[in-house]
């Protein structure tokens, strides 16, 4: 897409710091990272977010995510790692163009959250699903 | 694994709210939500996290990922969604067999997070990506 910033990092009109690329995915480093070793990996197609990515191209995108996940661990020996993709502006997204987060974790610094839940009962926790899977079967 | 609280729930020892079955994975409701919708996908193999995923089985589980995230969306119709997987008990793990999190956002509840970002210089992140690299071709 013209206006997009990762497409412009893709086709090199805008510099990146590569770490893998193949026909149709890509990673670098986050110039803005939370962490040592926070890596991004995007498809090279234009796709807005999750919902809109094409199976196969979710299907090759993962495969890779184990093999980047492991150069990180093995480069940094973090304690630990999240895996994050944020859908839509109200989940954090910034550029709209699909990209997993690779943050790798030492200790307190860079992504903090307050993790609340919630208690619903039984019956809420069965009708949310149903909902769930009414969707998957329309 | 014998004492794995997922592999419990999968061998149907442990009861859960099932959104969705095939033959290599499993998405069942959170039962401590962070927000209406909060579902996991699992594999049925026990793998303890993504660096332990191989390969078929990752490109099987992201393959279902945007159908799953979709009907989330069609269900609830949230803002926004994130998708995070945590990997180790330092970055949030509790449970260790890989699951990913589909986390509807409807506004400022449930997870927040502080995103600190650090600014390394270009010789910083270079030097970052050169390690990583070097741990993918070795």
């Amino acid at each position: 897409m013209n206006d997009c910033i990762f497409c412009k990092i893709i086709n090199g009109d805008i510099p990146s710091i590569k770490v893998y690329e193949d026909e149709q995915v890509y990673a670098f480093m986050d110039i803005t990272p939370l962490s040592k070793g926070h890596t991004l990996l995007i498809p090279k197609q234009h796709v807005q977010d999750l919902l809109d990515m094409p199976a196969e191209l979710a299907s090759h995108l993962y495969r890779v995510a184990p093999i980047v996940a492991k150069a990180i661990y093995n480069a940094f020996t973090p304690d630990g790692m999240n895996t994050l993709n944020n859908n839509g502006a109200a989940a954090g997204q910034t550029v709209f163009h699909y990209h997993l987060h690779f943050i790798p974790r030492y200790g307190e610094e860079g992504l903090k959250w307050v993790w609340e839940t919630t208690q619903p009962s039984q019956e809420q926790l069965q009708a949310a699903a149903q909902a769930i899977t009414a969707q998957l079967n329309a």
